[in-house]
């Protein structure tokens, strides 16, 4: 880490985030000690900041639990291979899924929209996938104008400016940490997207109400 | 509704949902009460079903709350504007967000991204998509390759997709349904859909751990 100088108290005013909360952080195993100066003193840098603005971003933006952020953090200080950070990050923004508890048409189904694609029979996005469609099907719905093929079109299109970001950054720490922050912050970010762009699809074919332009 | 002729007790052994919980959503006033034949029975048809089944996928699946799921429900069964139950429905699934705690450069920066787009200021994707970027840019990442317009063209072929979808419904209770189920399944599915999507990239570009083809 970088040169410790500041104490406690203004760690905490620099984050924002109360001395209490750094504190509780630090027990958890999120946030590394600081530097120890005396026996009842340490000093904080520019690298506990950092580090607390993502714990802040997994578990306020990203709404992970202390567990899965501490999974995700420990992912990106190891030296372990970035495939596995990913699945690391991958399995804590996804529910666990019993794939007993699908059927197989919604497995074949979501198959049939990733044919070609290169996705483990566990991937937790391909159960998550069958389980929204067996639950679309349930409620009596019908696909009738390509919805789901439609959007393994544009998870397509994200998945792959997921990827160039990764490929953007040069150091493994540095790679590990933007797979984290994409795969956590991406799907508040696209479904935030995705309502805007429903006002905007649906101002334009409908023509009313006439929301201002932004 | 339609024909009632099932006691509680088969309306539960049908839906597989407990007879307590689905007193409770009735107590909640998620589902309408059964056709009443004597002061101790009432009975119960396929639109009971129909709707415990629509609560069961907002409340297990979508992960709403009780007051967001009976918000949701009670747009669909109103004499609202579409365009009503859109906002609705969108509200259910996002975070209340003050614009007063975000920078004027995410929102500037996220206006961009939506040029053109008629998207009003207060749209709760616009603003969650604001927090996001403030969220990203304080954890020091920088967008290298385009993240953000990406998930912005991701988001706006999934819009359009809803949209039909709603367009090839033609009564209106139908189309209330289906803004309401896209809604709060479509992030759910595109969430899935990107992690086995990234899970196809990643094993293409770096071509290891050669993982099975589904």
């Amino acid at each position: 880490m970088a040169t410790a100088e500041w104490k406690m108290a203004e760690l905490g005013a620099r984050s924002g985030v109360p001395v209490a909360t750094i504190k509780f952080y630090q027990r958890e195993n999120l946030l590394p000690p600081g530097e120890r100066t005396s026996p009842n003193q340490a000093l904080y840098g520019e690298a506990h900041l950092g580090r607390i603005r993502l714990i802040r971003a997994l578990i306020e933006v990203g709404g992970l639990s202390i567990v899965a952020a501490r999974q995700v953090l420990e992912a990106i200080d190891s030296e372990r291979p970035l495939q596995e950070t990913f699945e690391i990050a991958q399995h804590s923004v996804s529910e666990a899924i019993d794939p007993e508890t699908l059927t197989t048409d919604a497995l074949t189904h979501v198959d049939a929209l990733m044919s070609g694609w290169h996705v483990s029979a566990d991937n937790p996005g391909r159960l998550a996938a069958a389980r929204v469609y067996d639950t679309f099907t349930g409620v009596g719905q019908v696909d009738a104008a390509g919805w789901f093929r439609r959007y393994a079109a544009a998870a397509l299109l994200a998945a792959e400016a997921d990827i160039d970001e990764l490929d953007a950054r040069a150091e493994r720490a540095a790679k590990a940490e933007i797979v984290v922050v994409g795969t956590v912050l991406g799907d508040t970010l696209f479904s935030g997207l995705r309502r805007a762009a429903q006002e905007h699809v649906s101002a334009l074919r409908y023509a009313t109400p006439p929301a201002a332009e932004v």
